[in-house]
């Protein structure tokens, strides 16, 4: 894999990633990390335990001679989607499995955490000390993805838990401004210091035409406007495909919105409370995104206007829609093998996202990350710059 | 309502009923009480709260002044198609209740239990025993029920796990034979004495026809035999309807059977095993039944003729599925109110099964019983009788 | 087949039958004989070829020497449901087929009608003479079913077309009045004189209670003061299937029916008409008849009370909903072969109607004729009898 | 619009037009115009009057004084998708209207094209001269789906039937190579001489890098290879997205493609024929070509590539799949109203496909013309081009 570490990997920072996961969990029941309210959702504990697998698979059992796996069967029940590692149980059916407990997954973390401490305390070739970054660097994803998960377990069912575990927006107090951007040749992509995903790779060449940014991420308030505005009727704001999907699932508002005697109420990971006007709103589609840009007169960025404008602006609160599809940057190669399903096989009917957010885990994103989900999704920590 | 209790509920009775739904799950862990693998198994922390919920509010609501309501929220978690009674969860979102957890409706049992207990201490009419005791048979209910999605959630993952508690299927010894039975008038529906549904009662006659049933079940080595013969493969065996059902979901065999190194193995609540050929086939379809019967040259008996000829065999070992739609008895009235939805609501599409089952609490099920499921189910302890 | 004629069959009473199948599509254009608007609906070509290839299948194939079949693939194209003749486009995609034009269609019927005309000129034995009747009492089920068909294709589009064919229901002008019928042990299913299908033999007896039935149908007057009762959004009337239906399909009113300036209208084979009270409200489904039936704290009567009664009232105009399930009788077999696939297999999870309807062909039904479709359906010409 | 026509509508150009319409449809019956076997199938007459309806409401509608509409139900019954204009037939319901026949509707055609011609005989201003020019690209967009759709609807039924109307892929035969294209800054888009749809104008600088394209399309036998190598079993090659729909699909080889006795035939509308190896294969998904570019270690190439390398080579025979998604050139507007709706509302979840096919109408496609479709169609006549 083309990826790129230039430090060796230290025991301290495996631990303290691995534990950040564990951090996120603590307040969840058991009752909570077994569920699987929609199929892009996953359970708590599977996260916890596939994970773990990475590191039994990828670095353990191919490395670390005599190493005893924790249990046969884990391989099968906690790959994800890496065909050419063997069977597994289908994403739509990871709710089904109760067992093993959570009790008995935190075990295995253990287990293995201590088999990779001791592993990386005798020292990791160059190689290995990549993989284990992938692995960290995965379970930074995953972190961030139990958060979204956990926010959609916690918020469809009628007690709405709060969470403990700090996740805050806030507001961006500057006042709104539109940055300029000059026409010309701009490089993209990452230019191989520091950790990396495949995706991210063959730094190359685009050509730009002039283009201005908002220094800031769509408010709130500015999204009630357009709801009162009348957005969600009116065709003319939408893509089809969004259209229908306003139709078919009768949207009105964000994901997690409420409408409760006339005002705008939303479920947070800290508890039911009223819509801030002030703060970017989050937890919008693609669709709605653009519909949003649309009834504005304006445009959405696309993520290469991002990435040569985002040295000028703030981000990192909300991954910021992007209008350009989820495609390989010229020279992309696939690697062979498992780790090459991490991203190419998924370069179809997906949007860019860029910038991280308040989900994300410390020191994960960078600005030449790209996030990608089917624009229907919002479920992630989304939220909306504007172009023009 | 129309049932009828002769004795007052004693509360060691009520006790003891609550009891045993406790004992039911005394080994499942917390991960295994709230998810939902299908939309008709409820999750058992559902059935646990929902049937303290049904005390609560048919008895304790009503009847207790001062009674203070454990959970205000509990009606419309744990209300389950009482639609007279307000707003409730839907039933394919039960599982997506992780709160309350497992204590807390340990707790909302205990706290209701000792309510009762009291409120029984002091006397109780027959009008509200009646309900009490209705409340217990409802119970009972869904303690078998519990069973059916325990098994469900248990049989559904790959790990397969035990439940700690007695569920043995006997064999049957005696030599098989076909029992006669001579044409005439006969009586159908309950006595009067002791407890009853609403739908046994308008006892009345019907005229039945020469016919012969068997002394025994349907064994796994009968049934092994025609799914040897080609059972599957044979539309001529099945009705339209569920000629189709064995296309769509490619039917081999009973649930929770699997063919492993070309033996046929089960789950069953003590583990994954051998199938037992002198044990009586289970986890059948009524198209199943159907079509092993036709097979066979036979026929299902039809409720009325399982009823009378019921004095004359051993019973209660799976719920038979006879030939007889669920439909009401002459004079069948619907009782008003919430109680009324319990059972007439049902009375199409769905075909009734008779006997009771290993699953089926003791002293619930009587021959007049009349348990009815949709032809299609097969989760339930169902089994074949046969008639000619 | 134990079904019986008595007469052997006259070419003239063939060519008869075969000639009002034509009748009816006269007034057809070629664009709307193939088309299939749901699974239930076949294309009229597709019965005028069906009914023919039966003639074709099951008398000159078997039974004329040297008969040349019409095209080779018919057979393919046109069986209907009859596994044991050989494979068959699927029923849900009958409306795919454009070839043949209606034009060969229709050259398909004169050339097997010259053919079986010739055939039955040399005279036929008993047996085979049966097999033609079986064929024409087929054709006109299918005249009957051919009338729905097209009613739906025209009603579901948006220039309701009039088909010139003679379909028009009439006012019931008596007093209504409630026939009072005696307990006692009566005697159901067919004497044997003339034809019948296979499902109404077995004569035998039933033990039916007192119970009084209608002398007339439910109107639509009667039915608008249900709707508008409330009837429709009150879940108290119905079965719990039913309500679900309701719910999935938005059900406000018959099939066909529309709103228009606060005026029920509907569309018939006439026209897009005004509904007329003094008629009998048709197009609903057994659901919607009980709930009739609830709501006016009655009920439907079963088939036996509905057989029993039958000769001291009027019917004919509307197949009436009774509340018993599609079930053989007693000793009830099905022949062997593919005419035994005709009736017993749909012996599950349908209900029975009685009486025949305007669409019904002449001298077809009988007051021992058992219809029978799935509770949902309501494209027929259904009706309503209330019992007590 | 921003689109541009240089010269005004001639009478002859508007008949010839509308005139190979109806040529493309002159061996069909009537029985084959109204059926639509797939939500993404128009009816042919639906075709046939949709095109019609445009002229008449964007046109005579607008802009002829005292025009009389042929029929005021047809605006309803024929808009496609122009919100803008007012209700419509629902896209998945067109299969549903038998009537207007297909008689009437050529009635409509000679009736619009005998007013419009007349209309252009008085001159037209440049504004509308470019409306009925959109018109008639309109038209030969519709005529290519015309072509999709007959292909459709014959070869999903058993008898095959054939289209009398030339349509002949053409071997390609000279010998492959591969042709370089240097880095560097190219202009994309449309120059603004001739006609274009919006999508292509906003004529802008693009940065490629190296590359190297095909001068050949993908032959049968090449993709004969790679479907015997196993490519439809190996989601190596695939997408994710791509992988679910074979799996789902149970795809195995190109639309139409059947295997007859090991070998391969193919349904074209010059009839059932023998698989031509030495033809370019066509009817492939995107996900197809993507996969087959992936197994012989190339790619497809971007939109831009393909722009700026189709001087070099020859194309026009199948739509060639760009690894490209359809997204707005920068500055891409939307012009205002229902004209508005023909382009931009699709971009999102579509690629983009380049070059023309032997369905494509003489003069109607360009370098610069974007043609794009949803990945998972195959119903169009795409075909593939290797990049590496
Ligand atoms: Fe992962
Ligand atoms: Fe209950
Ligand atoms: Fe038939
Ligand atoms: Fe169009």
């Amino acid at each position: 894999m083309e990826t790129i570490t230039r430090h060796s990997i230290s025991k301290e920072r495996f631990l303290e990633v691995r534990h950040q996961t564990e951090l996120i969990c603590k307040s969840l029941q058991a009752e909570d990390v077994s569920i699987q309210p929609a199929e892009f959702v996953s359970p708590p504990k599977w996260h916890l335990a596939h994970t773990t697998w990475f590191f039994e698979q990828f670095v353990l059992t191919e490395y670390q001679s005599d190493y005893k796996v924790f249990n046969d069967d884990f391989a099968y029940y906690f790959n994800s989607y890496y065909n050419n590692v063997g069977k597994r149980v289908m994403r739509a059916e990871r709710g089904l499995m109760t067992r093993p407990t959570l009790q008995e997954v935190l075990e295995y973390r253990a287990y293995v955490n201590a088999q990779l401490s001791e592993f990386i305390s005798k020292g990791t070739s160059e190689d290995i000390s990549n993989i284990i970054e992938i692995g960290l660097q995965h379970e930074q994803q995953h972190q961030e993805l139990l958060i979204y998960d956990i926010k959609y377990i916690f918020g469809n069912q009628p007690s709405f838990p709060v969470l403990d575990y700090k996740i805050q927006l806030q507001a961006e107090n500057e006042p709104q401004k539109f940055l300029q951007i000059k026409e010309g040749i701009y490089e993209i992509g990452h230019n191989n210091e520091g950790f990396c995903f495949d995706n991210e790779l063959g730094r190359h060449k685009v050509y730009l035409h002039d283009f201005e940014i908002s220094n800031q991420l769509v408010t709130n308030l500015e999204y009630i406007a357009f709801i009162d505005a009348g957005g969600y009727e009116d065709f003319n704001y939408w893509h089809a495909e969004g259209w229908d999907f306003v139709q078919n699932n009768d949207l009105k508002a964000p994901l997690y919105w409420h409408k409760v005697d006339g005002k705008w109420m939303h479920y947070t990971l800290n508890g039911f409370l009223k819509v801030d006007g002030d703060l970017p709103v989050t937890h919008v589609t693609f669709y709605e995104a653009f519909a949003f840009a649309q009834w504005k007169g304006m445009r959405l960025p696309t993520e290469f206007e991002w990435e040569v404008a985002s040295p000028k602006f703030n981000y990192g609160q909300l991954w910021e829609w992007t209008n350009s599809a989820y495609l390989p940057y010229p020279n992309y190669t696939k690697v062979d093998g498992a780790l090459g399903e991490y991203n190419g096989k998924f370069m179809v009917n997906q949007m860019v996202l860029r910038g991280g957010s308040v989900a994300t885990s410390k020191n994960h994103c960078s600005p030449t990350y790209r996030n990608f989900f089917q624009p229907d999704m919002r479920w992630l920590f989304s939220g909306i710059r504007l172009a023009k």
